[in-house]
This record gives structure tokens, C-alpha cells and sequence, in this order.
């Protein structure tokens, strides 16, 4: 049967306060899935999930990992052999919310507060991902409540460990590789290009993410005795992460550009005239001059350029006042956004070289991995980037944009290796949603739309 | 009235055991300046020298400073208006212990334990200051027992914030200026030059001491969304220390080498002659190549020329596993140790205009100042330091060492422009002795020999 588009969206628009407040019944539970003490926590909001999706008519388990658990659940849909089949994929678990000061409401007490574009709901997870699941959790509702049923067949996979680099989640997909057959993966945990403006996201940057650890005396040293003497291992983690960037702000390492091509003439066009303003976007955070490799457009830096950032670094005395030591070790978080054509283990190869280059004999530097993920493009031809950009067009009432996003979303690749799917990257967040930040929020606005979105690309895809 | 000198060096023999348990009585008290939950356990320390030196005739007082009181007690001697007079200067307290699990016995229960050289002394304090103030303190003992006074006046003036930057030091000094007249300052706070071979130091390096805070965004971004395109300030902190030192070790703050003459020929045979074993200097902390400026002989990096190190560094996110974060901030503690001609105020100058020309426009860059001393350098033909040399050279049976030291004493230049004194730098501490560290200690053969070294030195001055 089919459900009219109108009374469809009118229902969702009703129910938009029942939806809010089930999206708040599961922003209650703390699901910071890095917090051993959250453990429990992490399955609540699993079974939470899980009887919102049994009450749809999925037949919806909680399955266990070596970690936090997965929600895994079927509907078969209509019925229909050439229905097509979604596996709709989100995670429950969030970041942690400290610094706990910073927040002007408790994190796990979510609020409607009211912001320029209207209500906003801000809580830990608003946006990422609870409050982005509920887009197609709630699109979902609305075609069983008005059908009885949906117009896909529609699996679901929601996992916890998303925040903590999903450690558990290749073996999952490998062990269920059967079950989790569908047409399409359905994600939404990006972002759009601005409140009025939809976007699917095609392009992901990889990361590559390690820890240096530098050794060079066996015990700390007095700076005075053995200043002009002995290695200083900060000295020396200076000057070696020092050269990481030439003066045009190319990264060094060797063969870190190799694969990498230039932009497609097409694609640099396209993405001139969304007209990214880059001024206000780094105004946002108090900077005005760009930093990244000099002669290339924002966007390009942004979606297509790699990257290296030095993510932390310490050593020697850290406390107040002096003390004058010459540390045994020094330490660097570095992560490498990566690019389409560049090899993660080729990238920590170049910096396995870089690093044996530039030390001397007495020092000692270990790498340690902590991720390594390669860049992701989704082919923006497909039927579903078609359907999708379609939906959000007609919700929107203007063109929905194809973009790319500097961060780094591995389970996408994960679900291409290992269950050969590509994935359709709809997302409703923006760029000031304060993700993983104290006050994360998500507008009413784009959960609305995001349903109803959500809602017209399944009765789209439902119609063949 | 004149005491042998055999007499005076056989009572100090047979009485080794009853001082060093007097320095054991001093070690138990744990006089932690640093630490404020030790403020009466530092007055305690204080109170016990005071009662120490009543007991040998001095006028002695417990002084009151902005911080931990002052030991300051007089001597008139032998009421010879001929008879020089001393001023002792050294500190009562010691470092914070920590870290408490790498001490081989608790640092304020001091224990005699057998190393190479014969018994030595493992507490916090064992060497510095308060088993080397033990050296003078039990000279001055002997005399007063066999002769019932002292050879030559005296003064003491023994502090207890050395080892926090001795913050009160000068405004005592200034107000007890006709109080603290005599015609040298003695102090015992440095080294030989080897167990076997005694030493009086004539150089000591100056220190600068700075945090450098570098702020950037006025929040942490998210890597992924803003790699690329928002400043890094850790990147540029590494840049920027990077630069630090030329490829010939060369320090390149402008003016930094302003002032700094070249080491003296005679000086340099001298040093040379020496003997400096730099492969066993380094090769028992685990290193086996200088890391200081090429073309300069072992002893000129370590006392005649000066130094830059990077004593701490902290930013962003330092915790175990991967956040993906482009911080506001970023730090950085450095150390400069000035050699005779530096200024301190322009290495500071120096170091901001450094700074100045490497930050782009959207980073800030404050200098806190920790600390500014210049270098100091001893008359090496002075009446006290050839009466020095004399006593060292025949306890010891072989000659005195002129030394530098790499190390910083801000005292002796306090004492130089305040009081007008030159020092005498007399000291019995090794290369070995973990002064800062865990397992600190003294060889109970240098306590002997210091204190028969002081009572030779006394004789010997109180002769005329």
C-alpha cells in the first residue's frame, strides 16, 4: 500500500513533540561509551533502541561484542522481491562530556533552549548521534504508524563504540557478514552545508592517528650539569616535528602525496560556487588567517588536501614554577587526514623514515598506532545519492549539495571491505553543533526536516 | 690560643661517628620548601641548627623572612682585630622527595648503605645542602672544643628557600646588610672533580628561566573539521622551538651571544689538562654522543658556554588513545644557562624578538620570567681561594681543581651586589650524588674529608 506524501510529513509534523521526547528519554542515559562506569549505561540505551525498533515491527536483539553490545534488528518491508533493502547504521554511544564547568545545563539533562533559528535541544549526543538516529528512527514510525509496514525492507545496525574508534566492530561485521546483506548503507552522522541548505557527503578524509615516544638519557637529568652535554629529547621532538611542514605548508614525510591527485577541474568549479565563507567560519573561533598548504582553496584544503596536526604533546615539568630538567623522554599525538590514493601504512612508513632521519644516535623513537583508516569517496552517480538529493530537494526547496567532509567516518570503509556496500552519507548536523564539545546541541529545525526527509526517501525508494 | 693541627684532625676522626649522626638527626626532619604542608617541618630544621650553633658560642637567632625563616648566628672568634672574617652561607632545606616509589629507602629516614667508595648516606638533603653545611658546621665544632673558640670571626647565614628560587633572599640581605658584613662569603653547595681530587669552583653559569604560553583559537577544534585550515599551535611551538639551534648547536635568539668572550688560552690548557672523560659522563646516564655546540671541548659546553633547553612542553590532549582535537593552547618551560657577558634582561629581549618574528597573526605568545641571574665568575688569585686550595691540596694529597660548574647559585651574585662579598665555592658533593633525584647521597668519605678540609682552612686563616 502507499501512504500519501502529504498526510505522511503532516504526521510527523504532529508528532514532532512525542518525537522530541523520546529523543530526550534517550539522551538521559549517559551512553559515554570510554567510561568503564558507563557500561551499564551503554546497554540501557541499547535496549532503549532496541524496543523503539521491536515497537515498529523489526525483530530487534541486542548482540554482544568484545565491547559494548550492538543493536541489530529486520523489518521485511513490504514484501516486495525488488523492494530495495537499507541497512540503516548509527551509533548510541557519545563522547565524554567534560569539562563538566563548561556546560550551561547538565550534559544528560537535555533542554530545549531557544537559539537564532529557533528551539534547539543541547545535551551530550543531541547531534552525534542519538538526535541524527532519530531522523530515520522516526521517519521509520511514521510509515509504520500511517502503512503498517514499510515501503523498504530495512535492517538496522547501531553499534556503542563509535566515540572510542569502534575496536570491536570489523569482527562484528565479518562474523554477521550474512545477515547484514542490503542494498545500501544509510548513514547519518554528517553534516549540511548550512541550516538551509541539504548536503549528502560524498568524500571522507581518512586519518591515520600515532603516538611518538622519544627516549634518550635513562633518567632525567639537571640542566645545569649536563646542559651543552646531553640530549634534550624536547629539544630534539621540536625539531624533528618542527620540519613536519615545508614553508609552503606541504607535509614532508616521504611519499605522503604520492597517489594523491589533483582536484578534478569539475569538481574544483562546483565547489567555488557554494561559496564557502571561509573568514567567517575560522571568525567563528577567534582566527583570521588560514593555515593550511598555501595556493589551494579552502574547501580544498578542507575536503581534498591531507593534513598533519600535532594532537598533543608533553614532556619534562609541566607544573607551576621551574624546574631545571633535562627529561629521559618526550612525547607527540600526531593524526594524518588522508586523502583518496593515500595508503594508510604507506603514511606511517613515510613517518617511520622522516623520523629515522633526524635522530641521533642516543635517541629512541617508538610509534605507536592508534588508528588507520584511508579516505573514503562514494560514488555521487548512484541511485541512491540520486534519491536522496532528490528528497532533500523537494524538503528543502533548493538543491541539496554534494560534500566533502574533513573528518573521518571509518565505518565506512569497514562496510565496503567487508560487506561490499557503499554507503549514503544524509546528514542534519552543523558546523557549530559543538560536537564533542561541552554544549553540543542539535536545532529542533533539522531534526524535523531530517525526518521528514528521511521519510521522503523511503517513500521514494518504496515506489521503485 | 693555637690548636696541632694533628690534634684537631684526630678529634675530628674520632668524633666522624657522632656528626654524622647529627646529620642524620637533621635529615629526619623533612624541610620540603616546595610543599606548604612542610612549613613547621622547615622552621623545625631551622630551630635545630640554631640550637646546634648556640651550642658551639654563636649568638644564634631565628630570623623571620617574607618566607621560611633565616639561621643567623655570629662569632666573635679570638678577638683579634686581624682575624678574618667568615660569612657561611648554605640552606637548610631540600627538595620535594617525589617520586616516592624509586627511592630504595624512605628519603627522611636516612640510612647508611655500602656502595664502591665505602659507606655513603641515602636521605633527601644527604649532599644538598645538608651534609654539605655538616662540612663547615663540624669544623667549626672541633675548633670550638679543643681551643673553647675559633680561629677567625664568624658569621652564619644558612636560608631555607634555595630550592624554590630563594624569593626572599635579597630583601634579607638588603635589610641586614651592616649585619652581614665580613670579609668572604664560604660556601659549600658544589662538587670535586672526582672522589679523589678536590676542587674549588671559580665559574658558575648564570640562568634565565621562562614559560612560554602560545594561545591560538579561542576554543579546541575538531581536527577533521578544521585540519587544514585553523592554526595549530602545537605545530607552531615545534616550529618554533625547532628553530631554536642552528645545525652547529648554535643558540639563534638575536644578541644572544653579545658579551660572551672566548675561552682564555691558559684557561683552556688548564681544562684540557684536566682530563674530562665525556664518554663516561654520559655513558653512565645511557648516552654516548655530546649534544651541545660542535667544535667546543667537553668542559668549555658544560661551564663556559651557554645553553638552551627545553626543560617542559604540554598542549592539547596528553591522555592514553587518540583524541582528534586542534588545541587553544600550547606551552613550553626553557632554561638558559648564561655564561660571564650574558645579560639576562636582553636573553630575555632576545627570546621575544625571537618569538615575535616566527608568530603569524593570529597566535599570541606571553613569557612568564621564573628566573634571571647572570653568570658569575670567582677571583681565581684571591687570599681565600689560594688558602682554599692549600688546605684541599694537603688532605687531600694532591692538588685543588679550579672548576666551573654548569650549574647556577643566584646567592653569590646576590651576595656580590648586596653585600659587596666574593664567595669561596668549597665543596665535597660527586657528579654521582642524585642531587634532585630519588636515592640522593652523600659518601660518608667526602663528609670526613670536607670537615677536615673546613678545620685546615679555619687553622690556616686564623694563622694569618
Amino acid at each position: 500500500m502507499t501512504v500519501p506524501l502529504d498526510a505522511l510529513l503532516s504526521h510527523i509534523d504532529a508528532n514532532l513533540d512525542a518525537s522530541r521526547a523520546r529523543l530526550f528519554e534517550w539522551l538521559r542515559i549517559p551512553s559515554v561509551s570510554a567510561q568503564p562506569q558507563h557500561a551499564q549505561d551503554c546497554r540501557r540505551a541499547a535496549e532503549w533502541l532496541r524496543d523503539q525498533l521491536a515497537g515498529l515491527g523489526f525483530r530487534a536483539e541486542i548482540r554482544p561484542t568484545a565491547g559494548h553490545p550492538c543493536v541489530v534488528a529486520h523489518h521485511d518491508g513490504p514484501g516486495r522481491a525488488d523492494a530495495p533493502h537499507l541497512l540503516y547504521y548509527g551509533h548510541y554511544d557519545v563522547q565524554p562530556p567534560e569539562p563538566l564547568d563548561l556546560w550551561a545545563s547538565p550534559p544528560f539533562e537535555p533542554v530545549l533552549v531557544e537559539g537564532p533559528h529557533g528551539p534547539r535541544i543541547r545535551a551530550r549526543g543531541a547531534v552525534d548521534d542519538k538526535g541524527q538516529v532519530m531522523t530515520w528512527l522516526e521517519a521509520l514510525r511514521a510509515h509504520h504508524a500511517l502503512a503498517g509496514t514499510l515501503p523498504v525492507r530495512a535492517t538496522v545496525l547501531v553499534e556503542g563504540e563509535e566515540e572510542i574508534g569502534s575496536p570491536s566492530l570489523d569482527a562484528f561485521l565479518e562474523r554477521q557478514r550474512a545477515e547484514l546483506r542490503a542494498d545500501v548503507a544509510v548513514i547519518s552522522d554528517t553534516g549540511m552545508w548550512d541550516i538551509a541548505t541539504p548536503a549528502v557527503t560524498t568524500r571522507l578524509r581518512g586519518l591515520v592517528y600515532v603516538q611518538i615516544d622519544l627516549r634518550a638519557a635513562s633518567r632525567d637529568l639537571h640542566s645545569g650539569l649536563y646542559g651543552g652535554s646531553a640530549l634534550n629529547p624536547i629539544n630534539l621532538l621540536t625539531r624533528i616535528l618542527g620540519e613536519l611542514k615545508d614553508a609552503e605548508g606541504r607535509i614532508r614525510l616521504p611519499g605522503f602525496y604520492e597517489g594523491v591527485a589533483e582536484l578534478a577541474p569539475e569538481q574544483r568549479r562546483e565547489w567555488e560556487a557554494l561559496g564557502f565563507d571561509e573568514a567567517a567560519f575560522l571568525g567563528e573561533v577567534g582566527l583570521s588567517v588560514p593555515a593550511g598548504e598555501r595556493g589551494r582553496a579552502a574547501l580544498e584544503r578542507l575536503w581534498a588536501r591531507p593534513t598533519a596536526d600535532i594532537n598533543g604533546i608533553w614532556g619534562g615539568y609541566t607544573g607551576p614554577g621551574s624546574k631545571t630538567v633535562i627529561p629521559a623522554e618526550a612525547h607527540a599525538k600526531l593524526s594524518f587526514r588522508l586523502v583518496p590514493g593515500q595508503d594508510p601504512q604507506r603514511v606511517i612508513a613515510g613517518l617511520r623514515a622522516f623520523l629515522d632521519a633526524r635522530l641521533p644516535a642516543d635517541a629512541k623513537a617508538e610509534i605507536q598506532v592508534f588508528g588507520a583508516s584511508p579516505a573514503i569517496e562514494v560514488p555521487a552517480e548512484s541511485r541512491w545519492v540520486r534519491a536522496a538529493r532528490a528528497a532533500l530537494a523537494e524538503e528543502y526547496g533548493r538543491p541539496a549539495v554534494l560534500m566533502g567532509s574533513g573528518g573521518s567516518i571509518p565505518v565506512v570503509e569497514s562496510m565496503r571491505r567487508i560487506l561490499g556496500l557503499e554507503s549514503l552519507l544524509m546528514g542534519f548536523g552543523l558546523n557549530d553543533d559543538q560536537v564533542h564539545s561541552p554544549n553540543e546541541k542539535f536545532e529542533l529545525r533539522c531534526l524535523r526536516h531530517g525526518i521528514r526527509s528521511h521519510a521522503r526517501l523511503l517513500a521514494a525508494l518504496g515506489a521503485g
